[in-house]
């Protein structure tokens, strides 16, 4: 038996998220199926971040088990060459020792939220980002992503369905900034690990001090009312990337 | 009469390319008839980049005349709205001049290329770049699009249909670079205009350069020879985006 840990890309927007579900079709279940296609054998895939509906992924990571006798481009190829024509794809495929989880090990996740801010609504990026039909003031906003830095308690950006035993979370990283070219204000997280729509939570909450709606102050409170009913509107899905996971060099 | 310039956006997956047809639906179309249930009125637009199927456009541009009274706000917004669902989206649209013409007023014309260059097929790209599954000499690309800038016979990357009256055409830009993160090759070309296919196949031709299977006498000799059959193949449209055009300011 082998080990696999698999790095892979999917656009959200063909998929009812990463997990397998009994009537909705998942990047899970198409990359499973792909896996058998390929191998004959029947693998569940483990992953580093469980992408919800639309919601994409650049590169996220996973892990499963095979007895069949390979080596990592074939499975990569392989697996790729099943997929088609869904849109996601196996980046690169790496034997790994048998104790490696992707979930369980990862040391960091990282994720990118990108806003569009025009009147005229996306073509080309259409189901890539969140619409927001003015400019956001970005130093504004960025203000506020400081007071989230750090160990906090994030159940003002925590959804009710959230299976997280403790609301306490540490935030690494939530840098903010304007893409002129593209007309977007894009938000690039990272922390150990996330709460369920912790971040499109921060994102809609952090568009109402950009949109000029609440002050600084305002998120403050929300932010320290440890409340979700304190907090703004989840940011919709297809704004947001699952971007990156770490390990420790060993895994 | 008011005539009205708009810069145009659109995913070019959606249409069987820019102009209007009897039996496919059009981006033209698709915005002739949006701009009929905003005013009433029939038009017909004139566009500066009359794209192919799958080609996209990041900001082509076209005219159209209107008896109703409005203004640019309007008609970007109640344009856009009758848009819906499809992938083209009016960006600013200006009352201009009557002698304005948006296609035989172009002063330059610009189009980006982009070549996914790794093994893995494109899963977040996929339609919007030319996937070649090995890495591209950046530099000897660059050496041979060198020998195509200046005022020359194009022949050589003319497709058969091409209707324009010579072959000769004169060539401002042609740079290329290796996108690292997004491991892409992108070309960024900029001419008064272009003879039909002419961008793809110049693409085409360089590729071979880049993958090593042409060198860069081999290149000069094809383009010497002033034949599309001494070039090479035709890179496939949706790596294609229409970029910007460019007219006097007084326009």
């Amino acid at each position: 038996m082998t080990r696999w840990k698999l790095i892979v890309e999917y656009d959200g927007s063909g998929f009812s998220g990463w997990q397998r579900q009994a009537h909705a079709f998942s990047a899970q279940q198409a990359l499973e199926d792909a896996v058998f296609a390929f191998s004959g054998e029947r693998v569940t895939l483990h992953v580093a971040g469980r992408t919800d509906t639309g919601v994409h992924a650049r590169a996220n990571v996973a892990h499963m088990d095979l007895e069949k006798k390979t080596d990592g481009e074939t499975v990569r190829d392989a697996v790729n060459y099943h997929l088609r024509p869904h849109h996601v794809s196996v980046l690169a495929a790496e034997e790994v020792s048998e104790e490696f989880h992707a979930r369980f090990d990862a040391r960091w996740r990282s994720y990118r939220y990108r806003i569009l801010c025009r009147r005229a609504p996306p073509a080309l990026e259409a189901g890539r980002v969140w619409h927001v039909r003015k400019a956001l003031d970005v130093e504004a906003m960025r203000e506020a992503a400081a007071i989230l830095i750090g160990h906090h308690d994030f159940s003002t950006f925590r959804a009710s369905a959230c299976q997280a035993n403790s609301p306490m979370r540490t935030l690494d990283q939530l840098d903010i900034w304007l893409d002129e070219e593209r007309e977007e204000v894009v938000l690039a997280t990272r922390a150990r690990s996330f709460l369920y729509h912790q971040v499109r939570n921060m994102v809609g909450t952090l568009a109402l001090v950009g949109g000029g709606q609440w002050t600084l102050d305002d998120f403050r409170e929300a932010f320290a009312a440890c409340d979700r009913r304190a907090g703004g509107p989840t940011a919709p899905a297809q704004g947001l990337a699952f971007w990156e996971v770490g390990y420790d060099s060993s895994a």
